[in-house]
């Protein structure tokens, strides 16, 4: 893989970075900006050795892409895909039943940035996304990953469908968030398990709704659609929690 | 009802909508105006804990669509406000124990709206936010609501902790979130309830959570703080409602 680098945006996700280990290549602070939280990056950046560089705010906000940078852009090596085994050593290492959570076709950074979030504090052992039509690691996912992204392996796929297929040989099973399925509540949810969440606007894909075992559905009791793409995916994960919590 | 946003431009417009009681969001101010009109303005907007901006010619300019602006541009929602009564109301109206989710200082506007949008599909009867440090019915809100907007009604109060008294006299009782709490699935989560929702950065706010009757927790199993403002609502939201299917 050639080198990409990656833009980190927001006080926290640097935090974060710097926190887990990562290697900040290039550190951008806003000149005269000395507050309490600054200073913590800027130690953590001398520490590291990183290259530091006070600039303008037009400076940042053009590096940022007008995201709101808060004071500091860290520029980085790309987030490095992982691999689908790396996903299982984690719920290995753990000693639990794998749990993944597969987002098919999520396009907007924002909604996978929190769905990385989510999967982290679910216990989830990784994220698998596709290549195709769907937005990849970028900067803006990363900082609303919350550091996240330094802890949860994202693996990226040719075919989710043909992905399934594999992982169902190692023993996994699917379901996914669909109005149609029966109340997750009423179903078991154990087990080494793939939680398929779908696009922002048409949700789960036929050919790969077709490769689910079950559709699961969260209790709809308003007026409008659907809830928010990372909105379902944590309501359908903390109900896997629970039912792993209860067993 | 769509949501609109509305601008004002000039003086009289401007103290007339202030006199009459309307939430004027946001007010415009030419940088460096200072005489009498203006700063009988000036004091209205802070009495009401008006958003206040000062900018420049160029800015005002475009804001009011080289309209005559003498210095000053308001803007404000065509959507209204919902009194507390409304949200009791709705839940008469379905024969339910009162559901309200509280937002507490929530800042980021798609929170805001993912938390309306999550309130509608998990059959709260309304959202209450504070005037002061937290984000309104903007444009942005509306559109991430999905339309939510227009079935769930959104009161507006100037003291949070004061409306969670006067609620508490009408029979309702308070759970925040929060990690220091006991864990979701162990307390009763049923009746009259309302749910707050803290900060994006710093969570519930003391004074608020000081009223509140119980702390309660989302299992956290992961290696970051916390999940994302709307993602947290969503899944003590959908706790209650499965605790209220139960019952």
């Amino acid at each position: 893989m050639a080198y990409e680098e990656c833009t980190l945006i927001g006080r926290n996700a640097i935090m974060e970075a710097f926190r887990s280990g990562r290697t900040i290549d290039k550190l951008f602070v806003l000149d005269g900006c000395q507050d309490g939280p600054v200073k913590s990056i800027l130690r953590a950046a001398r520490k590291q050795d990183t290259l530091i560089r006070f600039v303008s705010k037009e400076k940042l906000d053009s590096l940022s892409d007008r995201e709101k940078h808060q004071g500091v852009v860290a520029v980085m090596a790309a987030f490095e895909y992982a691999e689908i085994d790396d996903l299982f050593a984690k719920a290995e290492e753990k000693g639990e039943d794998p749990f993944f959570i597969l987002c098919d076709e999520i396009e907007d950074p924002h909604n996978l940035g929190a769905i990385i979030r989510t999967a982290n504090l679910a216990g989830a052992h990784g994220v698998i996304i596709p290549k195709r039509r769907a937005v990849g690691l970028t900067g803006t996912v990363a900082k609303v990953s919350a550091g996240a992204l330094n802890y949860t392996p994202v693996a990226r796929v040719t075919n989710l469908g043909r992905t399934i297929d594999d992982l169902k040989k190692r023993g996994m099973w699917f379901v996914c968030g669909d109005m149609e399925g029966e109340l997750m509540y009423r179903q078991n949810l154990t087990g080494p398990i793939g939680l398929v969440i779908g696009n922002e606007g048409s949700g789960v894909s036929r050919l790969v709704r077709e490769k689910c075992d079950y559709l699961t559905a969260i209790p709809m009791k308003g007026n409008i659609d659907s809830l928010n793409a990372s909105v379902a995916a944590g309501v359908l994960a903390f109900e896997i929690v629970r039912q792993r919590m209860q067993k």
